[in-house]
């Protein structure tokens, strides 16, 4: 569980806001791992002790474990274990249904008696309105993250249509503002995006973003920290691809570690700009 | 795989448009059961024997299954390989992320080899656009399900919006209907909202459209097929909580057939005044 003031306080003392993206691809791991009983959860558990002390959040999508079945929830059950306890463990799920059934997802991703999974944060859609995300804040200390402005290009579709509210996003964003605080909700915002998080501060000033599309997606760090930093940081900028698959060789947990470090570095200027460490 | 042309076939055959909503809560199901090793799909084998000449789709909810970890998932992969072939499959998933994520739950829930189990349908979320469709349209003949209009309150936090292009449920059909066609794509609309189903039909008068809630959800079948039905019928009905714990005894399997049976009778009549059979 890492509440909000611990990971404000975290980003000050790690000097970063990164979060690794964990979607394993069992094709694009390094061949050398097919050795180990769980290649996949033996990837992760190298990435995270190479990057631990570099990002303050891991963020697994539950898709690339679940496309492999049985196993492949096996490996997503032994990572959420080993997620290290001073980072915050954030669920890439974007689940979104009616009440009844929400209570069941957040049984799975948040109740490790009944699922063997405890995540301190969900990512969900808000297509279905408020039952979506009640059961999950029913869960107290846990995050909800509210799919707002993605970073692909099918968000041109819906997200920018015009409401009443302003933007589809906006709405939404103004919407879930009503249905808990900036201490249990954070929206997504893609990287990709950054003309936007002008915008979005007027209505979200003091809530977390989850940013993810820096990197393989093409977003800019420093743009994203110009228009999307509060004085608390107010940023979890995601990277998935470009850190995790850096090499594919038995030097992979170093080179993730590289790279990793890169992006803390840009992270500390940005933080050191904003005044904020 | 059911196309378009086979399952109206079924409808007319089998007088009915029923789909069974598989929401199998381990709770909820005959404590008897707990004597067989997996006491769910034990529950959804009777289930599916009980009722399977009456309906034309079997629809599980992932969540049901997914909240009870590696366990759960065993029993959707063997109730996902029982379901008779001339019934629709549909996995209630509710899914929605960008391509190369989307593609990995296509692999999820329609590739066997990857996962164990090959469903005919998925329903998805449209809240980010077509990239969230793509994936699973890739797959011939498998058909997509995308929320529209949905049957509880939260729909109208976001579905009611006023766009340029009318509600945003129906700019979400407009928008789809430009993906693919009739013959791959269907809409999720709430039995509770029978008299927006004319509207609907102005803009999807070709498609099937899954009606939940009906039952426990309190839609009424009869203003459902008034305002819903097309020539091909359009319709695939679901009723889950009132078929499946029709009985909490070891008569429950015949209870939910008494209740299928009710329900498939109601839905003869409506099939007769509309001229289909």
């Amino acid at each position: 569980m890492i509440p909000r003031q611990q990971l404000i306080q975290q980003i000050k003392q790690k000097k970063s806001f990164l979060c690794v993206g964990l979607d394993t691809d069992i094709e694009k791991i390094p061949p050398f791992l097919k050795q180990y009983q769980d290649p996949v959860f033996e990837f992760n558990k190298q990435i995270i002790d190479a990057t631990r002390d570099l990002c303050i959040a891991y963020k697994p999508n539950a898709a690339f474990y679940e496309s492999r079945g049985v196993k492949g929830l096996q490996s997503l059950i032994a990572t959420c274990n080993y997620l290290p306890d001073d980072c915050l463990s954030i669920i890439d799920a974007k689940r979104g249904d009616i009440g009844n059934t929400s209570e069941m997802y957040a049984k799975t991703f948040f109740d490790a008696a009944a699922s063997g999974m405890s995540f301190d944060a969900i990512t969900v859609s808000p297509y279905m309105g408020h039952d979506t995300v009640d059961s999950y804040l029913a869960y107290p200390g846990k995050w909800v993250i509210i799919l707002a402005l993605t970073s692909s290009a099918g968000s041109e579709d819906f997200q920018y249509l015009h409401t009443d509210h302003g933007y589809l996003y906006e709405t939404v964003i103004k919407k879930a503002n009503t249905w808990a605080g900036a201490d249990r909700i954070m929206y997504v915002v893609g990287a990709t995006k950054s003309l936007e998080f002008a915008d979005i501060r007027k209505i979200a000033p003091d809530h977390f973003l989850l940013v993810p599309g820096v990197g393989a997606q093409g977003g800019n760090l420093e743009e994203v920290c110009r228009y999307g930093m509060n004085r608390d940081c107010g940023l979890v900028v995601n990277a998935s691809r470009s850190i995790i698959y850096a090499s594919n060789g038995e030097d992979f947990a170093e080179a993730a570690r590289a790279e990793a470090l890169k992006v803390q570095q840009a992270m500390q200027l940005e933080l050191e700009k904003a005044g904020i460490i």
